[in-house]
């Protein structure tokens, strides 16, 4: 009855390891593979992490998670000797928050690098929740990040991304995958950029405008990397906690993040600025809410440059019940054309996902 | 029976909102009126933001408070091309705590500028906490801060400031009257600053001595602006701290902020100083207690300035019972002629607000 | 019945004060001695201070007790005209946590320098935690550190300490002694800097690859002092987490630190680097777990520099029962040759504290 204690402790030696589900295994086996950067990092959830019910807020997993993409990414692309720079976070692709953490577990966040082109970095994050009384984990949360090297002197220079070793020739091919289908997609989600959310007076409940918020931020020398720009992960932070409050608003609940759409960064954003992040619903489901991120910034002192767009997102929320089960959430009323349409888009991200999970779900049905 | 669902959730474009009690509608209507500017800020009340017993310290609401008045006042003295500048605190007049705020509770900071003379800025704030399962939204606090644009290039420089558009003529005149009255009381305030705080071996309880605390800050880069001095809020924030402390030892209770006088910022204080927080207790009421505080800085490395007091002020706090209504508060034994001297001033102070409040309060009673 | 109120609220005013332990009183007396410096801070204890047991982490007193050093010696340092300076950490004493502090209490940091040699100074660091509501006191921390003032113009160099005055000759002689010990220890200390922790995969329970656990820190502006290194007490209190999360996962209980062995500061560690705090266990009592913590810096950006490890030192932490009594550990199976070796090293260690005790107690019951 010897039982096996797994875990991943490690120090990033060069050598480094992938988690495979075992058939007939509960928590995740080791399986070794040579790749060439590899990161681990532990901390204990804190009641600051967390909402009321205890449930450790998505931004703080999303902050976790970039923070451990930015260090892997900036130390790869310092590796070799050459001009010193900071991997700047350029896009998240779509992650599902898998179950929730609590405040006094212990997240375990690990990261590799997993693709890189001439200019850019593929970093996947893993992150496991741990029971620390009980030993328990579960994942939490697998994430992709896209990181681009600047210069350290001239902040607007991309510089080249040292390559890494594939194990094998087939890793190399799907990573290139990866990256033309990201390129594609940032391209396509630039335009979306134009809009505002407008002020309203009175509003009926259950409508866009009744849970309508937004939330503003100095930028101070703690949120910025040593470019003196704001971390990524600092700003998803701050918005899953507009789109927290939209949808606590909305349906008067123990509200979580479900998932979060593709973000793309366009736009950097400077130390001393004020940003603005305002949300609004666009779409709700039987029991998810979808809601609509934007992030403002202004340069406001010292700066000749307006009010820009900085970054948009997509996050989904659910409604729990005090024993963690997902509710039934209140309909959005739409009233304008424009909210109809969104509402419409909403729902076509909402059936597409829904039917990519089914696909995704298949292979693993037939094994 | 539809329910109107009141919230004044707004971007800042340039058309603003001022709230006025409605006869028979508990949520406050929202009525438009022309100012040029305004902000609106939402976020969820953290553990690390409250006391033990889940009340949000009258320190954490005051920084929300400064920092959405530092971001309108800079915002408004940049707004004309012109030399860059920061807005730094002048003078807060005196609050009152309304209703206490809990952990979970969102706090909805709304800012506007009310008047501006040649060189300041005057600058409401309201902050209304709202219950996010219930709805419910109750006036925490109304507050009015003065603000001064420093040039960014030389901080000894105050620049002028662009004036704002009136809706109407009376609001620029009862403008120059709070401008003409806050500017003579500063005079007035600068002369109470040689006090110092003695140290008391075994005091006697419920004496000024057994109650007196102090505490010690290592000014941080967050705590700053972008001149490189501390924010008004973070000072604030530090001496509510201490009037906590001071109030809790006294009275052994769950203590929370009643109501701040107006505080004046004469002196700035820099990054890298060392600031002592002192407070001790002046006066006691059946069911309030008076406690000044002083803020005193020491540059300490590479500056050839002496300590000197920074700010001071008087906290009043309540004692409150587990239903959150006040409790009574043992009465402070006076021991010194200065003790003695102190406590009658914060009788005079105590009796003269209830008096003021009294004179507000006819007013409504006769509409 | 008229009780003395035993506080020692004093402002830094020259005068200063010791305690003494006074036969029949439970609460410390206050004795009048003449020192050149003293400080005095007070701060109420929040929910991220502490576990989800709501005892504050050892790590949140070490950065106290960090954090008032490094500005009594600095002020000091600087007290006399010349090249300005801040005092940067070396050494910590063994210290013991003699009483776990709660969510709620006052911590009571008093500090005083105590010695000084040409270049170093010795500060010694009472913390009292004060149950605000009864009123009680009880010690929970007595610590000694060691500062050297570097020049802010040229961080390698070290200037030198004004001395300061002694109340007797004999307090002159003691201090020379610490001195002198305590610079024999940095010297052997610095010889056990090469060990690195090894990953292990699918450990058995109980082994030292069942816990041990790393965390990444990227060092922002905040963790640093005016030079642009990291604070002392911040690389304490994350190497005070990783040990945290080691004991937990090993015994899975509520754990609290019972005591940190002397730490010492060889090398420096600069803004922008990433830190990896590791820790492995590598002993266990009856009723303790001693910890081992490395923290290796990676300068990873603009800089020639390898990694190095740049502290290491070891914890001891004790699992507590509801009712906050030491519960049975389960034994640490020891595995490799190496860790065999360790165990019998840290149980010398653990018998030689257990000796330097009961001969610590001795004059006490003879007095």
């Amino acid at each position: 009855s010897k039982r096996h204690c797994e875990t991943h402790q490690l120090l990033s030696t060069g050598r480094t390891f992938s988690e495979f589900p075992t058939a007939g295994s509960d928590p995740p086996q080791l399986v070794d593979v040579k790749y060439l950067s590899f990161l681990i990092h532990c901390r204990i959830m804190r009641p600051d992490d967390a909402n009321i019910a205890g449930n450790v807020h998505g931004g703080t997993i999303l902050k976790m998670i970039e923070e451990a993409g930015a260090i892997i990414s900036t130390r790869h692309c310092n590796s070799q000797s050459g001009e010193p720079c900071v991997a700047a976070l350029a896009r998240v692709e779509r992650t599902d928050f898998l179950s929730p953490m609590c405040i006094g577990d212990v997240a375990n966040v690990s990261a590799e690098i997993t693709y890189t082109s001439k200019h850019s970095v593929e970093v996947q994050v893993n992150v496991l929740s741990e029971n620390i009384l009980t030993g328990a984990k579960r994942m939490t949360n697998r994430a992709t990040l896209w990181y681009v090297p600047l210069s350290l002197k001239n902040v607007d220079k991309v510089l080249e991304v040292p390559p890494i070793q594939y194990a094998w020739k087939e890793l190399e091919e799907e990573g290139r995958k990866r990256y033309e289908e990201q390129k594609l997609e940032r391209l396509v989600t630039k335009e979306r950029n134009g809009d505002i959310i407008f002020p309203v007076i009175n509003p009926e409940p259950y409508t866009v405008g009744c849970s309508q918020s937004s939330l503003i931020h100095l930028v101070g020398p703690s949120d910025c990397t040593l470019h003196g720009f704001v971390h990524g992960g600092v700003t998803m932070k701050l918005m899953d906690e507009v789109a927290g409050i939209v949808a606590a608003r909305h349906c008067k609940t123990n509200v979580v993040t479900a998932s979060v759409d593709a973000i793309n960064f366009h736009e950097k954003i400077k130390k001393g600025c004020v940003i603005t992040i305002s949300g609004r619903m666009t779409f709700t489901s039987n029991k998810s809410m979808e809601i609509e991120v934007f992030v403002d910034a202004d340069p406001f002192v010292d700066e000749p440059k307006e009010r820009y767009r900085a970054v948009s997102a997509f996050f989904t929320y659910v409604s729990l019940s005090k024993e963690g089960k997902p509710l039934p959430v209140p309909q959005l009323v739409v009233e304008s054309e424009d909210e109809k349409r969104r509402f419409e888009d909403g729902k076509g991200r909402y059936l597409q996902t829904k039917a990519k999970r089914q696909v995704q779900m298949q292979p693993l049905t037939q094994q």
